[in-house]
């Protein structure tokens, strides 16, 4: 896991998105069986790429928010069962699989919410049931083609989303955003960020107004940053702020990215996001999700049922090591909320636009 | 203004409060013509007392956030220009009166939203006029009387708000608070933690939840502290997570401060508040705002009209000296927003609570 310090190590998606004309940043690379990560937990002011050779390391990676944002955790967690498979290619057949699986069920524990951990890991797994006689060898060969593919898929994706997407933003004014579903959340371009990027290449004058979304921080780190390197113009508020400025008209729409999507549209993602789309509802503001299908658990009926995340009270009570917070105040941190899909204007997919009802919406894309 | 060290420095109005079993802190002493401030930007890591001697000074202090909460800046503000008279004592009566009012105006001028600043200076203009034909020293000795007199009747008040408002708190569970408005906002005691400190002390048995309060962090910093000096359970979350706890049945009611209310009932208080009463309304919980009269602005007849002041970037984009946002983004940073008076289920003064109509209401205070 050495610094490779060097961002000419991105790898095939960039390349496929510089031909469009894009800048977008890309979370991390894969070249000659070695994972790279830019590690987003020192965004903005280091860039630091690691490099990791164990599912293990990545799967530590994932729960320690290296690398964050649904899509992009997917991404990486695939690649991390490519480390696991090459790890184990000495192995025979029958271990290989079953060793191989226990991996698998490891990488799903990374990170309780974001729908696409599980989606690209079972894909991969489906891939390793039907060619379980292959020799150990060629099934690592095509597990990390099917890994490229997943990555590729979700920057098609989102290329996809963006088309679809800009079309529903305003011509001139302010776009609020929540949280980082950018590049860096992503295989690269990004969901929300996808969706502005493609209005603002299109000629739309966007003001993205970006939450900075504590605690740990997103919008002023992340999404500020990669915005910024695009050249389009962002403006950052306190999460607190975002009600007001839409009282004063300075917000026209909303865009956000999804950690998991239930079978009736209700949205998982970042905390803070229910309260952005009360206050949209509350000042009448079109309230748009913007999310792969593989974000969508159809498997799962409603928000309720989405699995949330608590995670430790240092990353409210501390900073940067500083301590914030009175001595022994006791902290719940839960890092997502559930939107219920009612508030939702329109969830925007590579397939298409979807509205309400959103029941034969979703069911529709799987068919 | 150098630090005194020492808590022995508090002054009248905690003896008033001990006397009546409540340990609730207090932000300011006045002791043999010197005002000591508790530096609210150092807690809650250091309890560092400063000494002013001067209108300037003070009016800095209160520029630069040393003391804050409207109740709190309106008493500082009050025996600063006690300090302008003790300053200009040896001048005579016309020039005493003319150079006072100077430094009254200036007084004003120290931060724009608080109702109380103005009322308090206000106050003590009036009483300069009445008494203009007065000596130089016994004008002096009138203005601190009454600045002595603004304080104490604020820790009365706010013993009453406590009084009125701890009957519209629920038996048991949760009670949403944002920004501070206890003890260290107010001469002592405080009005939203005063109404909990009362409802507690009646065998309440109440979870304060607590708003982290971005960029500023009073809900972390000293919302948090001095419950937990009176033994008071405390939760702190995200700005963005009140939501999903109102989602989720764990806030009962909510109750902030104010700033400064309208004559029609609309509330300015910290950034942020706005959000929270919009999630209360939808969640089907009740907002209080809790307030002293000297927080009413009877000659602002909407919240359109309260001045929003917009303090600086490095509020949001640093941390301690150290920068969280990536370099040159664009921050707006508006620190007080307007609740409208229809999300407010009652204004809690010390004169009893009010209920919409609030103009009516409201009136009938000044009549």
């Amino acid at each position: 896991m050495k610094d490779i310090g060097a961002a000419e190590k991105y790898g095939l998606p960039l390349s496929m998105l510089r031909s469009r004309g894009n800048t977008s940043v890309v979370p991390l690379s894969w070249v000659k069986h070695i994972l790279y990560l830019l590690d987003q937990r020192l965004l903005p002011h280091e860039e630091t790429w690691f490099a990791y050779r164990s599912a293990e390391d990545v799967e530590q990676a994932i729960r320690d928010m290296v690398v964050r944002g649904a899509p992009a955790i997917g991404i990486t967690a695939a690649f991390g069962m490519v480390l696991a498979a090459h790890g184990l290619k000495d192995k025979n057949k029958g271990l290989f699989v079953e060793e191989w699986m226990e991996k698998a069920a490891f990488m799903l524990q990374a990170r309780p919410t974001a729908a696409n951990l599980k989606w690209a890991v079972e894909r991969l797994e489906k891939l390793a049931r039907k060619h379980y006689k292959m020799s150990p060898c060629n099934l690592t060969s095509i597990l990390e083609k099917e890994a490229i593919s997943i990555w590729t898929e979700d920057v098609k994706a989102n290329l996809s989303i963006g088309f679809y997407g800009q079309a529903l933003l305003p011509e001139t004014g302010g776009v609020l955003t929540h949280c980082n579903a950018g590049g860096l959340a992503t295989g690269g371009y990004g969901t929300a960020l996808g969706v502005i990027r493609s209005a603002v290449s299109r000629g739309k004058e966007i003001n993205v107004i970006a939450d900075e979304t504590r605690p740990w921080l997103q919008g002023a780190r992340l999404t500020s940053w990669e915005l910024i390197k695009d050249g389009i113009a962002v403006t950052l508020v306190v999460d607190g702020a975002a009600g007001f400025l839409m009282q004063k008209g300075l917000i026209k729409s909303v865009v956000v990215g999804a950690d998991r999507i239930a079978a009736n549209g209700d949205v998982a993602n970042k905390i803070g996001t229910y309260a952005v789309a009360e206050l949209a509802r509350a000042n009448n503001i079109p309230f748009y999700v913007a999310a792969p299908v593989s974000t969508i658990d159809p498997f799962i009926h409603s928000g309720d049922q989405i699995p949330i995340e608590e995670r430790g009270p240092g990353e409210i009570t501390t900073f940067a090591g500083k301590q914030i917070a009175a001595t022994g105040v006791k902290v719940h941190n839960p890092v997502f909320d559930i939107t219920p899909h009612h508030l939702v204007t329109a969830i925007i997919t590579e397939l298409g636009v979807l509205t309400a009802p959103y029941g034969p919406a979703i069911y529709a894309c799987f068919s």
